[in-house]
């Protein structure tokens, strides 16, 4: 790798490759739609490394990344969060476009889609399954039969079935407790699901989410779908949960040392929470820990080194803390690699990747 | 004010100026150099507003920003880190059209500067006064001075004097401690200026920074130049520490209610940490407070709701705690006013400001 002059987003090509095949192959295996969630990544180029292991639909976050995914050619989009109806007229516009599918969790958003859609949309019931986010809770059976009702009777929605995001799982602190999140989840889903037939309506899917239950999980039974995100990079986060193993951190940011402080056992490195993001997991003596450094290998990176944490992030500088024996080999002008706590924010501060090759890799502008 | 489809960054341009003026009018009163930080607002446009107020000098915290208002016109700019020597290239060019001062801490970086700058610079010494970031420590005269003297006896560098940013007073709980720390800054540097003189080295300035400081300090006795950049919007950290009103909070972020959910007495916006950052303060309970709703009022936005807390912040969306009164008064399509913790980091997550008059202003993309 070419020595980078300023906080550069670095990617693992080959195993983002690699984490990409083993949730589709885990996907196949469970026979369950593969529809990846593409707001971590947001790039055309790596969506494309999605289409290779067959990837045909996938998910979004934001009305903006659809349009984005729609124009890099992609036709089957979910954008995962309660429809945002103030954006109705851009709705419209991708419904004529592509197969779009949207949540609704009210009657409203319901009636005000029923008022102002001019196309046909895929309408999910977003369902609370213990996360508490959004979503209608999964123990209010009478609710969503009444609004899955709604949905079949009008010619421009098709009602799709029941998705969840079981956020709760990154609460979780060991895998069997995400394991045990995501049979409950799945659980409660396929009981609405029973009632929604017995109700009257046959056709209802069943859609899952997050990235811990969808790379512990043992099997997908009762699912239809599986809409992971964070998987394709993973992070300090994953890693800390026992989602991921080491080998698995696919992205990193590459910082200049800028200054070194033998006496206080730190360095301070150019790069900050306008390149990291102040996401954070506690590090030892319940510090907050913002990254740390990975352990130098010739080629890429090596494993998280705990010992060289990220302890405080400024807008555009942080501070690491080293063992004596780091601190030695590490003078101001070289580089260090941050491995990131949460990968999606921190790509998000980026509007290119640079492989390990050294290739640019573009990702949409997502900033508003 | 127009209702806005997506998370839009909202500036209240009155209270910009008026912040903008009284800084101003304060450090002529104290006779000391106004040299405001852009790292904050990083917008052409409102630099403009600076010089209207006689601002000739301004500050920033990367050479991307550096080149970026030196193209709009500034001719004498501090790049208040540690010089990040990878970077020498674009140093050298930026240093032969402008008045270019950079910071230095350690004695080979003053060599490496020596050894690769081809057109003249200003170097200021970094003190470190008890934040513990970057700098020399205050109690090392002996490596301060002959440092300095480096300096002074190169041809290309002209030492300016001592330089500190005094961060810790953002760790102080009330307005007495952050005074307390900006005398002791000042008292610290005042005695190094003098020990340097008495080493032979006259022309010392001294320049100080935080808004905190800058904005409680009952005088600037022993200062020459003030830094402060986060005044220029305040928000809820600085109102929380004490050192502006409500009335001067120029920043928010409009966001569309996507979720409704009386039972859990909350409302979902759309509007995440890709838009606020994940800084916080704490609440009530000792809670993260991610931002928190502004009462309402006919124009701009009132003072912060306290009840109305941002307590989760996922990518993309957010959830609000309302009391049963407001949530009665918000349905989903409606959008809400938030005041972020943190302005530098919310502003750095857009690429435009609108004025609540509903005029745009470009902001430079600080993405990487």
């Amino acid at each position: 790798m070419r020595l980078k002059c300023k906080p550069t987003l670095i990617m693992d090509e080959i195993r983002v490759k690699r984490n990409i095949a083993r949730m589709a192959a885990k996907a196949r295996a469970g026979k369950v739609n593969f529809r990846p969630h593409f707001k971590t990544h947001q790039s055309a180029a790596i969506g494309e490394w999605f289409r290779d292991v067959g990837v045909k639909a996938i998910t979004v976050s934001s009305v903006d990344m659809a349009e984005q995914f729609a124009q890099a050619g992609w036709r089957d989009i979910t954008v995962a969060v309660p429809v945002n109806l103030l954006e109705i007229d851009r709705i419209n516009e991708l419904a004529g476009k592509i197969t779009l599918h949207v949540l609704v969790d009210s009657a409203l958003a319901v009636e005000k889609l029923i008022s102002q859609l001019n196309n046909p949309i895929n309408l999910w019931i977003k369902i609370d399954v213990g996360y508490h986010r959004c979503g209608l809770l999964w123990y209010t059976a009478e609710t969503i039969i009444a609004l899955a009702q709604v949905i079949d009777q009008n010619r421009n929605l098709t009602f799709m079935g029941l998705l969840t995001h079981a956020g709760h799982t990154y609460h979780a602190t060991t895998p069997a407790e995400v394991r045990k999140i995501h049979r409950q989840s799945l659980e409660r889903l396929s009981e609405l699901k029973q009632q929604l037939q017995t109700a009257g309506i046959p056709r209802c899917k069943i859609s899952i989410g997050d990235t811990p239950g969808c790379s512990l999980a043992e099997d997908f039974t009762g699912a239809d779908e599986i809409r992971p995100g964070n998987f394709v990079f993973y992070d300090l986060m994953q890693l800390r949960l026992g989602t991921c193993q080491a080998e698995d951190l696919a992205l990193a940011v590459e910082c200049p040392v800028i200054g070194k402080y033998p006496q206080r056992g730190e360095i301070v490195i150019f790069g900050g929470a306008v390149h990291l993001s102040k996401e954070f997991i506690t590090g030892a003596n319940n510090e907050p820990l913002f990254g740390c450094l990975a352990a130098t290998v010739t080629d890429g990176w090596g494993a998280p080194d705990w010992q060289a944490p990220l302890t405080t992030l400024s807008q555009e500088h942080g501070i690491v803390q080293l063992s004596a024996e780091r601190l030695r080999m590490i003078e101001i002008s070289d580089t260090v690699i941050v491995l990131p706590v949460h990968s999606c924010l921190t790509a998000n501060l980026f509007s290119e990747y640079h492989t390990t090759e050294g290739h640019p890799i573009h990702r949409f502008q997502s900033m508003d």
